[in-house]
């Protein structure tokens, strides 16, 4: 691939290294990236650069902005009461989407993995603690994923929260929105059996 | 999502423009390049800023390259003899990867399509028929997609090849190598019956 030249192949090179693109399909890119110079490639190229300098992590919860305190926690109509704990800033974006809280949030940076060697100093959670501590704090939501390592991290954080004066609640498991009960797992099943509601 | 502000809401969505990335893995894409700032998102930005800056197109063969005439139709080690007709510079990096060839290069820069408005006069056929009349040049070789747009555009190349002083040639119809014959079309096993060649 010496043809293209050092400068094409470091830019496949780097696409490449984007989830969701691989060797191939980061070929494809470059390739389409050079040949809209100046509809795609320029606007992508300033809008990286603007991201590189003004884009930050917010000071107090984690998530990432171009303010630190960042939009949501500087949000006089977010519920201060509220802290939901999400494991990564994708987790936020997600909630945030479907409008499923009105509270503010915390991102933990990861969940705990004894085999990825991620322990409790590699999170945030000795600020969630902290923040829990404050006194118009009253409910921490765990909005963490329903895998072992997010159950734990869960587990850990419900153990730390016991001093603090707050409520301390997850996500319900269930049966999900236009889901199928044949498709679904026993573990699913019986959760959402057991924790039915009034109809 | 008005949380991750208008910038990253912009770098999503260039990003959602790439081909192979959807507006669902481009937010993956561009959280993972703020994630990465220093080791992705900068070194990528600079490539794209390199890219803009040097990357042309070669006035002789359509090839795209940081200098015109490009590598390969600069390379003296290339047979000035052989000129390989393909749509698109993706087909001639592929052809190189190949080390299919050790000719020059053509690239159409698509092929006649009359449904999608594509004429002769929006392909560089023009310049293809001029390049063949050059003395040196003996032998076409015409390494367009087995479509029926790419085998249209075959015909009408060598129609207007009729004058020059060359032989006019086509990529063979066969089994893929490592292919098996159960899963092959009907069109490409008699095709690769009629063009068998001695073992």
């Amino acid at each position: 691939m010496a043809v293209a030249g050092p400068e094409i192949e470091r830019l496949i090179q780097l696409l490449a290294r984007l989830p969701g693109l691989g060797p191939r399909s980061a070929r494809r890119a470059a390739l389409h990236l050079i040949k809209k110079r100046e509809a795609l490639m320029v606007p992508l190229a300033s809008a990286m650069q603007v991201a590189i300098e003004r884009i930050q992590v917010c000071k107090t919860c984690g998530n990432i902005d171009t303010q630190s305190p960042c939009t949501v926690c500087t949000d006089p109509r977010r519920d201060p009461a509220m802290i939901v704990v999400v494991a990564d800033v994708a987790d936020l974006w997600a909630l945030e989407r479907a409008k499923a809280s009105n509270g503010r949030y915390h991102v933990l940076g990861g969940t705990l993995s004894p085999l990825d060697g991620v322990g409790p100093q590699d999170l945030t959670i000795d600020a969630l603690v902290q923040r829990a501590h404050a006194p118009e704090v009253s409910e921490i939501i765990l909005a963490l994923n329903a895998t072992v390592d997010g159950q734990t991290t869960a587990h850990y954080i419900t153990d730390l929260l016991q001093e603090a004066n707050v409520k301390v609640t997850r996500l319900a498991h269930g049966v999900p929105v236009g889901g199928e009960l044949d498709y679904l797992d026993e573990g699913t099943l019986s959760a959402a059996m057991r924790q039915r509601t009034l109809f």
